[in-house]
């Protein structure tokens, strides 16, 4: 991933990756796992937008954002920005394990803990296991885990003591990732608090067209794919562009078109390369029953799990298929 | 819809509606559409999941909370919680015009707003007009957007002013719903902020089971299905069982399982009502091919839009089918 | 097979078959698997529909006809007289496999051999091996294999020699299966003169209603279905009746309806018996979908080879299904 | 078809066409509907693999045959002598209506017949209407329609009067076309006894390859189609390459492959041209999933019904699709 994302930009300094900041979020973790400090700058964003935005603007030359999470699901503002145009693509992927500690200013002791802030996504993460640890707690929303822990890191600074910067913040604890709660020098109350012990986030890097990463042969392509309007049967159509040529989906989501209830679009992550001949027909496919396939990018898998190819879908299969047609057309143009 | 959820608890008083509280959100506009506070009690909380838990611990005997927003998409703790077991079950449903105020402290000017506190999918609805409107302010998260507005006057209430009141809340102004605006005695600074003029939320009356409401015609199912693991093209089997008795969908949202990527639920509307023959024989079929499914409920819409019937599909022609077998099988007993 | 046949009949004497006669077709020869002279009264009759139309006018308790050939195809007439109603329905199937001799009479030489009658069928499936003995020869056609032989040995007894019975005949040899021509009196002149060694024929036992044979677990239905007029993807929409189900076809023939070109029904011979859940189900499926549906007969299958359930279509798992519906209904009615 | 087929041998001399012969067959007429017997050479052959196979010799440079009859279904013979290989495709096809009179020499009373000779596939369209006008009568078969008359008039030349002539030849009457009567000099006994007043039978046009005609918008494509053994499900999975490409189906129907019963080959005609980009697309994936697939022939349909376009499988919209598959990997490069 490092190498396919840094030649891109080869020849062009170093590489400026905009990620959901500030530093100890998950997503900085994901972006560790792409890029190195040493080798390119990394740019903390408030919200997801933020950071994708600042790739549409040049400011930026990639940004790391979660797309999904195994408890959680989708993200919508990652799939809603990467949809709403601007020809963004994604380059690749990381996935991080998520783990959750509940951390607070030190001498703050778990059965003070009244008002818990974080992300309204690792809240509904953590809400059995807080439940149990602060009976009665409640969810004080931040933009992001580390936002909530830099705060509380902050107003301490300014002031006297701990229940005077819990009084003028809000909240007395923050739910965030092990490693953020030691960069801000908060105290651990309790470790592993995350409801589900093998929750998993899924990043994305989002780049500008132009820079499809070579086909490894274990690779996803990612698509936004809007419906024929007030068509009973047309997801069933849609899915079937897929099945027809032995392409399998590894993620699907509906998101709403906006404009009423009722009409959605689809976001899919399909196994396989634009470079692979059955994605390629299947995107064809796409193209002609659908009112609207944005292709969002080919990328390696962070996985690394090769896509199993079905009889009568390998390359050789399609190239053989296409080869024996034209032979017919050839051989029998008019006379 | 009133009729029904009142006739469901007969004998036992006034019904009690938990809801997404504090008065003024946009589930309290829904719930007005559901009960009247002359003849039910109205119980806020603090959030879904709380809201609905009120009902399976008996404090309530419905609940009103957001399943779906035209632009924001499906309402991830609403579709869990209902999935998460315990057999409630959605007894109606109401749909509400979404619309949004910029409102503040009387006093406060738009050039002086920084920081806008409200709920994060008020804020994914708002967030183009606001940022024509005032540049460069911040999002800082709320519960509801309700709960931004009344910790505004709260604070307000308590402080000698306006510059105060905003730094001891780390906000300025709030987007909220141009009632709850003036019932908390807001300024507007300005209205109709939505991106989108034509958004609404869709909202579900949750109750225990053993309440089914009587069929109409015009009705809507709802249901949780996972599908079988690792079976390439299982979606596709799962839809054919509502396309091959015609039964529409309405609204199909995947939802991750949780315990690892890549394994998803699928929360479904249909059309009809577990009454109709055809959606009973779809309910038998999803029974047989998929690992869980879960019926949430059949209940009126509240569009009363009326159920296309397909040919064949009738329950007329469903009637006939089995009479026609069973006279098969009647006629023929072996000998 | 011979105990439900006979079964079916109990009470009434002898059971008596019609079939394609005269005495020494592959026909007869499928009878004997089905009953004995001894116990029965086998009647030949000279086509098909004859020996159908035996049942239904009650000269006959039964009818053994040919239905379809490995080589062959299909029996085009069985299918059509089948279908036309009359409420006749299968009962059972015998499979014989077929094996020609070129016969002629006692004295002819192959070189001699100029003109070769037997039914079409045959012709067909010896074409190669009778083009390489006889270069030249010609089919003159007869009503079946046997006839042609019973034709020569009638003629050959009235005439003085070979010659003149060929040449009042208008042929001089004929194929027929070996035991018909030892049993006409003729000579072989070559054996095994079929092109294709492993071929056979299956033959149904045809009956009147009310006798269908219990389930055994290795079960065929044999039905006769029609499309809806002019929609595309009819066909799809059939079989996907079946998939949906689980049933398997073992057989799939289109007949033409008879009143214009394009317009087809298909003669189906489906996995399993009507006491099958999943066959039932098929059944209310097509009855739902299609114009017409004929049932014409669940029987036990000749190879004995046990219908494979695949999983959720067993009938533990349909009762299943449908118990939990019913409980659904039955929980949740109306307050 | 006249131009078409005449100038795919253009500087060759007259065509020669064999055919179903003798003269009198409906073949002849649908000959008749080709090609000009003053221009080209009509060539009777005395069965369907005759006439193709002249074709394979070099004998002939087209066949005209029949292919199914709207009554009848499928001419096996035919279909399946296409499916043996040797390159043979069809090149126009020609529609004949079907009606038969029972004819006799002169002098010949109804009352007398007792034996009618003719092809089986004329006897099983005439059953009906001549077990009324003629009761008991039985049928002698003939290996065509003509054939029966020929000999009926070659015989009655040959002996001295009408009973003479039937005791010799074993029939006193035949089921033949009304002109084929008349050319052989036969009395007309009953008019019109077809049982069904509409029948219409399909003549096919068959050459050696490298003659494609030229694509007319009302076109059809024959295809012969195996299907992968023993896989359930097999038969959908092959039509739905057809469906998800829009292309329509007017004639499927099974062949046995030959080896055993339950295996089958199926033979198609489908609309388009197999220069229209649906057609080419479906072929490919045909290709893929199907052991075995022969491209027997495009040519303009007798009926000049121009093909239905579906929404999404237009030329342009298959160019338009490739086109931006092509541009998506060309501006997206590995770099």
């Amino acid at each position: 991933m490092q190498d396919a994302a840094a030649g891109s930009i080869a020849g062009s300094g170093r590489p400026r990756y905009a990620y959901l900041g500030p530093p100890g979020t998950f997503t900085e973790a994901a972006l560790h796992q792409v890029a190195s400090p040493d080798t390119a700058d990394f740019l903390p964003r408030g919200d997801v937008v933020a950071a994708v935005d600042a790739v549409r603007t040049g400011d930026a030359d990639f940004a790391v954002v979660p797309i999904e999470n195994s408890v959680e699901g989708g993200v919508s503002a990652t799939l809603d920005t990467l949809a709403a145009g601007g020809g963004l693509v994604v380059v690749g992927e990381a996935l991080v394990p998520i783990s959750f500690v509940l951390a607070a200013l030190p001498g703050t002791r778990l059965s003070d803990v009244r008002r818990i802030s974080t992300h309204p996504h690792a809240w509904a993460q953590c809400r059995r296991s807080v439940a149990a640890l602060t009976p009665g707690a409640v969810h004080v929303p931040a933009t992001s885990t580390a936002a909530a822990a830099a705060r509380l890191a902050e107003v301490a600074a300014e002031r006297a003591g701990v229940h005077e910067a819990a009084e003028a913040l809000g909240f007395d604890a923050v739910l965030v990732a092990p490693h953020s709660a030691r960069s801000y020098g908060l105290e651990v109350l309790a470790a592993d608090v995350g409801d589900n012990p093998s929750a998993v986030t899924r990043f994305v890097v989002v780049g500008r067209p132009g820079r499809i990463p070579p086909r490894t042969g274990a690779d996803k392509t990612t698509l936004m794919v809007q419906l024929p309007d007030n068509e009973a049967g047309a997801l069933l159509t849609m899915l079937e562009q897929f099945a027809t040529r032995g392409v399998n989906l590894s993620r699907i989501e509906s998101r709403p078109i906006g404009d009423e209830l009722g009409r959605y679009a689809f976001s899919i992550d399909a196994e396989g390369h634009l470079e692979d001949e059955r994605v390629a027909a299947t995107l064809m496919g796409l193209h002609r029953v659908c009112p609207l396939v944005l292709f969002l990018g080919s990328y390696p898998r962070a996985d690394g799990a090769r896509t199993q190819v079905h009889r009568g879908t390998s390359d050789a299969e399609f190239a053989a298929a296409r080869g024996w047609v034209e032979g017919l057309r050839g051989d029998g143009a008019p006379a």
